[in-house]
């Protein structure tokens, strides 16, 4: 199954909510809501705002989160990650 | 079972950290890191600090996400929140 993913940035949360609306209303039977760092609690607001107020036949089916290294020009530094996914009932 | 929760706020990653090591090394199995709005983000910096730096028998078992509600003096404003739980492999 094609995968649909949704990576959550610095954008107002009602952007990425549409965009996980967008997905689900053109076939897409799961969405996978990724962020990471300070995004984290912007995806969750996306993934809670989409099932409670917009697309009530959608539910949480996993959450995973991980740690990424991330390499700047000198140095390496962690930081976490989540992916929430995002599936029809 | 005891119930042993941390509740993440303000203060640094590491304060939560420690919290959680303390559980884990008095006794307990499973301990519940919970947080809501901005510092969900800094829950889940807790969780993987805990798990791959200081405790690698203790794994994530389970993570929830849900709304709550929080009442200002005139008016309702709904707020994310999350629940890790960590336990011991």
């Amino acid at each position: 199954m094609e995968e649909h993913v949704i990576f959550v940035g610095n954008k107002p949360v009602m952007n990425y909510v549409l965009a996980v609306i967008t997905q689900f209303n053109t076939g897409a039977g799961e969405v996978v809501i990724k962020a990471r760092g300070r995004a984290i609690s912007r995806a969750v607001d996306v993934a809670e705002i989409v099932r409670k107020r917009f697309l009530t036949d959608v539910d949480v089916k996993d959450i995973q989160i991980s740690t990424e290294t991330v390499e700047g020009s000198e140095d390496k530094a962690n930081v976490s990650a989540i992916e929430i996914t995002l599936a029809k009932k």
